[in-house]
């Protein structure tokens, strides 16, 4: 795992009539998924307030944490888990003071340039203090703000500064913007309620709240959000949209619909592809819980193999302590997933799994069902195989720890100990997701990137040799 | 909610030629779903050491307060979590001393005769310190043992005194015993390890510690547990078998297997049934996540009306802040569930539930549906009307909270809005069960108690009126 | 340290106009020097309700865990810190329910007879919950309330079966008792409210709450208390007096009264009569903060040497880290006690501690002060040498852990370093304290129990050696 | 209370030939008076590494947080208590990354020109991420580097720009210094390991972990430490010394010499000064517990009226529940200390405080010894009339909060309720001291401040006017 910067976060942004806390809240209850490590909200009332802490939003934004914290204008943020970094300081919102206020800033994605723009802003004389590419985004809005005072101008000037992935909720003061990355790697929605305005990652946040989507911010997008309005300050040109294709698959909820698509729709659909590319003759499709039941479903429906649960996922598994002896702790493979026996004695089992990194896991998962009786274990996987690291704020960073790079797909059948392996295409992939190649990012699965990534090839290059599927 | 003792917990006891705490503490995982407020350990090493406190086995049983403890053999203990009752007095395992010895005791059920026992000795110059009916067992067992110092015979003579329900797990100093009542209300299974045995409440708990499922113990039966054996001490007479049905249709976990019927799959059956006895024209059966996902598969078997994933639960939902209008709280009406919309939307929808106790729930549901779009609504339940409480262990004691004792179906129908409404039958659910009516407690729905409470029909008893449906 | 049953514990009862739950918490504060393990109240108000949790009083009966407690008339207890025993089901007030109601005990003090008595009961067929003389106590009230139903003779009933330390609150349903044992051990004192009446350990719980101390429970007394009287039932004939003479030359607070006598006076007076038997010519008299500094006062009074301050004790060292190697740990010797250098660099000191157990602390703090560039180090201590276990509820258990049982005055000075060394005489810690040495508990320093201990010598028997000293 | 930057905290700083996480953690635990909100440690191995969070030192830097945390040049910090404030935000040590690496920094005291120099500097474009002055401090030492690449000439020039109170441990990557402004208000002193040097903010951390101490780093005077040396670069010209008086007042623990005059001692001087000043004729002189033993001590010993404890600290006051009615309340005066009745009544008591700010606390203590029986209270006070704000680190902002300046000292005598009362004057304190007034800062008992603060009168401006006292 690289040292660098990662990210898969949550971010919201909210102007109403009322009091915006107790929304922002909920709404980080609804993304937790997208982070765990640490929660933040920041409300603009007679100043900048920021609380942020490590922990769930119950936790690190408690009652008492969050005691008088109100305003009817704010941003709030969740950070992925990542082990080992423990420290709060890297929490968001991230705010800075600055000669006409405060701006604050909650930061989905990942910088490919941090670490040239710290470099070279050290080299001016700037110090930094988290490592965090979120400092750079918020220091050059300062910047920018000398210049022309104009926030819209300072986070033009600022997106022709960095480069990857970020979905960006800002305050400056008062003024509330959702600015999407020209790629539009990450999500960014907005909602109407009726007496305010959202920019959420996803919209499976809206609705439980009464609010109602009206569409995603578009790459490149500027969005003024007002509490009863908002206005655009569209993208100026063409922009090269690159949605990862991994939120569909496995990141978002399957309630959410992104860039138009409905995440539970677009893994059925990956299904049903899998069963025309990969059909197989099984008595059984299962799916692996929780997060591969759309996609298994899909297999069903389309191929009239039945679907069944074939797992019991155990919710309050406590890995403390273990089991005496090395043999018993091989017989206790895998407490996580218990197998429900009608489902699987005896039966030739298909399961689809939405991707596969390292597949230790999924092997555990694979003898499982064998000391539990089925008669054969095969499997479809819902993405491609994964070959190349993602800058753009999965924590996927080194080849090393790919299972594909370092072998082919009969190999890793075998590893898996799988009666048959195989991946949805890339072309499938694209079909599912209905939405055209170009504007995709399939960088982990094809290793063209959108953008520039020294050492490696971009998307628009020449691709001279294609060796790596 | 009535004041007695109330429970619905898991027990496990283990002989074994190793130390038996990692085992006993993983089984408490396992099981963790039967109870959740209180758990603990007694194992038998140079005397019986108990451990024990409030919380989930991760947090009542953390390494720091199980530090030490070890032992070959050992009984342990979930509790149900009942709101308000906040002492930790009645966590489990109960130990007593007396003048050969200690005796644990760690139960799961109820005993109908609780009050009238304790009332008695009591008038004989006991006291009691626990307002638990454990209390009795274990004061009994230590009376017996007196008169007979033969654990088998102190627990039959137990057995005659004590009525109702009880699966337990006892300790005699360093010997064990697994013991059901009569009637086997509530489960207990035996398991084979390589190097041990154990009796526990679910199959589920044995598989992932690399255990072997060997039979259910009998209702009436005492089992002595060894390390490499077990010896069966079976009911004298016939005994008059009441099997909570509860069991299969919600408490227990799907790939557990109990008095030989695999709950999936019981599940499953009684979907299959409700599709022959209620069908329903509409497009698309779905589940409420995560209990009823069997009963809405086989109804999708048998009905052949496609089965689709269209609720999403947010897990990590926090009560704590309410939005600021009434007006807003009545929009946002439920954050656990989110309707997933390409399922939902513009669909004929039948949501197939386990039950249905006060309905309140489901009814927010229903709206969250139809505020996603769906047609029309209809809902199928896995359990027949709950009419009557229950007495052997599960939270449901007053006729007042059940809907079924205030409304006929019609009239239920219409206070959930839903477009159709039909409970599986009586007849229905014991052939998904495929155990003989009077092998079942079906006192929750037929009103027919199969030992004598007072003010209630018995069982057996001729029934002139049918007045309570 | 021995297995046994260990106190030294605080009680207080009270009853009054008003809800007393407030009361008795406050009580607890102010006696939690008494004992830090546990904390628990009981009230009643219709029937009798317990709380008590491990832990000091602020988060053992927290707001949230004494949420809704009420009643006119409770009891409360503070446990002893004995290392390794966690549960929290020897915690207290211990309650029982019996045929007419329901029992509730705290108790202060230890039962000599407590393994004769249990296991008498247990040969009759008792059964014990908890490793506790206290359950003793309970059990004994309840089997004799069903000869007399008269609480007090209940009471009585239990004092001559029961034989050792007690100061006891009981509550039998709304009635509430002060007893305390006919020696009177432990202390027990009564004060007046406004609007109640309270029977608790220590004076010092009374002035702070706005009582008035109205006189000590006596020897083989039993009060009942009302909210607006108390009654006493004298004991029946002259009581063995044998007042631990420990409460004032340690346990207690200085601010308490306890038989007639203030704490701080005894101290003082203590340190006088050091003064007069073993002088000493030094330039400056210091207390062992914080318990010793009436002794030196005392000191310093009698003798006109100055008193001066010479160590800071570190009220926030935490235990956790180590330094690198052994040769810094023995520079590092004790960073609980920091030497004030003015007071004592190249001065001849005399500190005055209050006993003398294993010496290792004292010899540590020797060292610290020639550290300091103490020019002589003279110790004098407030108690005379401790040779002979206490049962009556110290923790002080075996004859092995006592220095002065293997080495006699002088070789104890060469262990501690100290340039001279005496102890106060049995004669002089009498008259320190006032009472006549038949009415007090010397048995520590004498080996003379006031009731009979198997191996032990009486203090009635005739003394043939007297070679212990 | 104001709104501004507030610090009296504590820091430390060591290199040497071993690890010196341990050594850190232990004096910042000795130090722990000095700041309670917060603790930090910052080592540099391999790049820098920061631990930091809210709390005591054993919670903040516990085992789990600071695991893996090893180096052999480290800083730490505790941080005061300032309610409200609960963000982690502003914890120390503050660590900046600049184009050569980190600069850490940590700072007791307070800059005057805070809010002007963060002005200046968004002015020009900087941005500010916490509300504390230590961020100026390593911002300008980044600036500096750039011209200079040199620490010592970084900090000189940082010196240059800011003015007011600082103490200051700093790492420039692996290079250690410790620094203090020209005025020397806060202490800083060095220690000499056998295997590292050690500045620290008192001796009192020195000695109990087995160091020497060397000598206070100067006023002015940049330090830089090695393992087995230290390099002075001396303040260029004549520092205006000032020297926090509260250090030795209040602050510092009795055992610390500061600017080699012992804490204890001065205290001491002052009561005897008192003594000499405002003799009163009184049966016993009695101190606050625990600050104002060493100035009662001194009293006692100039005037020969005896010393004697006359409060009993209690230690476990938990402020959770309030008594019932107001009435009570009232009788309750101060559960946190109690009268030694032996000590109090009858007797003319006088007492000796260390301060008054504003005078609620002594007058419910005189309260208590009136109540106690106390024939007459007199009070004597070892600091003048507080009656200007402090800008140097000390929590007293606004002249509102000072009884001194609203009524004249017969005023406060009344409002006390005291039979008499004197301060000492600033000369007899000055004397105590034994350090010249002009090297002395005195502000908040003369209004004369050392630096320029807008709208206070310099120490060294004519004195127009003295209406203030």
């Amino acid at each position: 795992m690289s040292e660098g910067p990662r990210h898969s976060c949550g971010v919201v942004g909210m102007m109403a009539d009322t009091d915006v806390v107790s929304y922002i809240h909920k709404a980080l209850n609804l993304i937790q998924h997208r982070g765990q490590e640490s929660a933040g909200i920041a409300v603009f009332e007679n100043g900048m307030h920021t609380v942020k802490d490590n922990g769930l939003v119950g936790a690190a934004l408690s009652p008492r944490k969050i005691e008088g914290l109100t305003g009817k204008v704010g941003i709030g943020h969740v950070r992925y888990s990542t082990a080992g970094s423990k420290s709060v300081v890297n929490a968001q919102p991230l705010t800075v003071e600055y000669n006409n206020g405060s701006i604050s800033v909650a930061h989905n994605g990942e910088l490919t340039n941090y670490k040239e723009l710290k470099s070279k802003y050290m080299d001016k004389g700037w110090s930094f203090f988290a490592d965090s590419d979120t400092e750079i985004v918020a220091r050059l809005l300062v910047k920018n703000m000398r210049t022309n005072d104009d926030p819209v101008k300072a986070i033009r000037a600022m997106m022709t500064e960095v480069d990857g992935a970020y979905s960006l909720c800002i305050m400056f003061n008062d003024r509330l913007f959702a600015v999407r990355d020209p790629y539009g790697f990450r999500p960014l929605v907005l909602g109407e309620f009726d007496d305010g305005f959202m920019a959420v990652s996803e919209t499976a946040a809206l609705i439980p709240l009464g609010g109602r989507p009206i569409r995603d911010v578009m790459p490149g997008e500027i969005v003024e959000i007002f509490s009863h309005s908002y206005k655009s300050y569209p993208a100026s040109g063409q922009c090269p949209k690159a949605h990862c294709m991994f939120e569909w698959v496995y990141f978002a909820r399957p309630d959410s619909v992104i860039d138009g698509r409905e995440v539970y729709d677009v893994r059925k659909r990956i299904g049903m592809i899998l069963a025309e590319e990969a059909p197989a003759d099984v008595d059984v499709v299962m799916p692996i819980p929780d997060s591969g039941r759309a996609h298994a479903l899909g297999f069903s429906m389309a191929s009239g193999i039945p679907y069944e649960e074939g797992f019991m996922k155990n919710r309050f598994v406590d890995r403390t302590f273990i089991l005496p002896t090395q043999k018993l702790r091989e017989q206790a493979v895998d407490m996580k997933m218990n197998p429900i026996k009608s489902t699987v004695e005896g039966r030739r089992i298909l399961i689809v799994d939405d991707s596969i990194v390292r597949g230790t896991t999924l092997r555990k998962l694979i003898k499982v069902l064998r000391n539990a009786g089925a008669k054969e274990v095969h499997v479809r996987v819902g993405s491609p195989p994964i070959i190349a690291p993602c800058f753009y704020g999965v924590d996927m960073k080194t080849r090393d720890e790919f299972i594909a790079t370092k072998y082919n797909v009969e190999e890793i059948r075998g590893i898996l100990n799988a009666d048959s392996l195989a991946y949805i295409s890339i072309e499938g992939l694209v079909r599912a997701l209905d939405i055209p190649e170009t504007d995709l990012c399939l960088a982990c699965v094809n290793g063209k990137y959108p953008t520039n990534i020294p050492g490696e090839r971009h998307r628009y290059q020449a691709t001279l040799k294609q060796d790596f599927s």
